[in-house]
């Protein structure tokens, strides 16, 4: 995990965090205020800045990879940290598809009328002012302002160094882009560098941030939880299962089973056990396990995965509990959908996990009991994210149980609060 | 703050809270799946047995008022700790409230279907595991454990020493009544003694406890945030603010004023600050001063108040800033609805804020810019309260701003999950 430099004074980051949260929290009353119609225009003219800073960003990315290089990075970070013209263009499509979304403020989530006649509404509110603590990828920098703004929110951006001239050259084209809609450049505000004394005065900003939102590896989150003295809506571990039924369609398992696991075997969604119904295994698992052997994928398989595909390379204790975000898959056979449940228990992280099957009742059954934040029927688990979920982007995906789960989008960056309309009623 | 006596080593606290918060995330797990009906006749035997054991509930009572007397303790805090028959009643006829509510559980929040044919479902689910933390009144207990259990939730209590001996024997009516009708007693645990090793074993408890709800003064409520390492719904200060706007009837703002300050000025919904409209304030503040001074109320104004009512106290710095939750009542006079809004960002706490005008627009205007968790036109303050809205009762109210916010019925005690339908959907 990248912490960044450490040489600001813990001192200067906490005056500097104190002031941005303020001109936050202003800027955040600016943004909700300014209706539903000028957010979505300032997010246009957003995604038509990036567009139009198309080389100065790709060329402040290329110092970050110059810098990344020379330090000798691996490859697949070096894959995360590049930019290029098709990439900010795609970031610009994700800032308009945010725009385009139904305004998440305002709405009456609730209403009711009590027995001494007052009416008592519950409706859609903006949090306030956000910190967002985020890894190496540049485009989250764009996808977290667009949410925050659309939500009505404002948002701080503390980013890794890997990608420090990236994420300065997308924040001035999206504030130039919001600044010209007449939204206030305030709105979106990036730490002056990437020295890791902001992370800490960010965390410690009780009462001048109202959300901590950190999205990178664990290391970044567990601290983030450990010492933030702010509400965190953490993104932690993606330890996914697909069970294939004894029921399913051998095709779909086949096509589904390896999307969930190889589309990107890195990210959070990505199945990393696979359960395999003990009824139908013999039928089931040797096909899956040659497509996926097929496209490089290596295998932990428990003692009777073994016997059935003899070539698998036992699992070794603590397998089943590891999120290897690689070409790696557990493999295990279980009893039916109470077996699965069982498994999914004892190992799981409560993402996202699928069941594949043509039985409407064991689906039924699966989804029902599962405790965790997405559950899929017959869909690879590669689809739990805000974009697929239709949110635009997301900020991040929660694995908490408190006021998000899943994908994180504008509606989930709102609060409430009660309109209370009365005839001059007293309490007895 | 009684953060009672401290003899159980944190070792052992842990330990029990550690074993008690398992038993409880399997216990809510029961209750959940128990289903609507079974968690409704569960309630209402619990509040039977309440009723049945009114004799050794009131008995046990008299043993923490003997302890209260012997430590030479205050009225007011006597008051709140003793229970009488009828006090019993009512926390019985609390807990047939809750049980007559909607059931939280199972919901379709939203659901919509994507292009690519999945359709996703957000259903309401319970958050699982809850402590909650509360000082001297022992009804909290049997509140807090009726709105748990109705969502789908068990809970560990932690009440205050004062009422160890009452809070012992609700708690046995109450789980007595559970068992007889078939859910779990783990569904609701109490700390072994009152001693103040569970508080800091709670608060340490992280990922054995879903969520914290501290109940009580500013103390308990401060160390709970600054500690827990759990999410903690926090119910922090109540400096409410009732506007008398220059439209106001003048017989509703004197009827509204004297119950929203001196029904019971002790509760947190209680009217801390009057602001008088300056356009009016001659026709309007004198007479509900002396309402209020009839009451018994006393005052701190600003000098253009105290120009209108010569006698009033003068406001000292830091009056605004200050929850009496007392028969005390600050006075200021403000410029309009643009003036109360900017006296209430300076001095309130976001908790509950009244508007008294006949003018709409002006109610509007008032409602839509207040950044409080409840907002009131034409009614009195102290109904902010969870029994008041409907809830049957409350855990709490929520002055932060994540996941809920105001009174925290059995819908704030909920969180949600995904339910993802396709037909072999692999993501590109």
């Amino acid at each position: 995990m990248d912490l960044g430099p450490n040489t600001a004074t813990p001192t200067d980051a906490a005056a500097w965090v104190r002031a941005a949260a303020a001109r936050a929290r202003t800027a955040s009353r600016a943004v909700a205020a300014a209706g539903a119609e000028a957010r979505a225009l300032g997010l246009r003219a957003a995604a038509r800045s990036l567009r139009v800073h198309t080389e100065a960003i790709v060329a402040a990315n290329a110092r970050d990879i110059a810098g990344f290089d020379a330090a000798g990075g691996t490859s697949a970070f070096r894959d995360r940290l590049l930019l290029t013209p098709a990439r900010v263009s795609a970031m610009a499509d994700g800032v308009d598809a945010v725009a385009a979304l139904p305004d998440p403020l305002g709405r009456a989530l609730a209403a009711w009328t009590r027995p001494n006649g007052l009416h008592i509404a519950r409706v859609a509110q903006a949090l306030g002012a956000i910190g967002m603590i985020y890894e190496s990828r540049p485009n989250v920098g764009a996808d977290a302002a667009a949410i925050c703004l659309k939500s009505g929110n404002a948002v701080i951006l503390r980013g890794g160094s890997d990608s420090h001239h990236s994420a300065a050259a997308i924040h001035a084209a999206f504030t130039a882009g919001l600044a010209g809609a007449g939204l206030p450049a305030d709105a979106v505000q990036t730490a002056p560098s990437s020295d890791r004394a902001y992370v800490g005065a960010m965390l410690a900003a009780a009462g001048a941030l109202d959300l901590i939102v950190p999205r990178g590896g664990k290391g970044l989150v567990r601290r983030v939880q450990a010492e933030a003295r702010v509400p965190v809506l953490a993104h932690a571990e993606g330890l996914c299962h697909t069970f294939v039924h004894a029921d399913a369609d051998l095709a779909m398992a086949r096509a589904v089973v390896t999307n969930a696991k190889m589309r990107r075997p890195g990210i959070c969604g990505a199945t990393e056990t696979l359960l395999v119904d003990r009824a139908a295994a013999a039928r089931l698992l040797a096909p899956i396990v040659a497509d996926l052997a097929a496209r490089g994928c290596r295998f932990r398989a428990d003692a009777e995965a073994r016997a059935i595909c003899p070539g698998l390379e036992p699992a070794q204790p603590g397998d089943f509990d590891t999120e290897w975000l690689d070409a790696v898959l557990n493999i295990a056979i279980v009893d039916g959908v109470a077996g699965a449940l069982a498994h999914i228990e004892a190992h799981g992280s409560s993402h996202t996990e699928a069941i594949i099957t043509d039985d409407e009742a064991a689906a039924r059954a699966f989804l029902d009991s599962l405790d965790s934040a997405v559950g899929m029927w017959n869909a690879s688990t590669q689809f739990c994210d805000g974009g697929e979920f239709g949110f635009g982007a997301e900020i991040g995906i929660a694995t908490g149980r408190i006021h998000a789960r899943g994908p994180v989008g504008p509606d989930q960056l709102t609060t409430f609060r009660y309109v209370v309309t009365g005839t001059g009623q007293v309490r007895p």
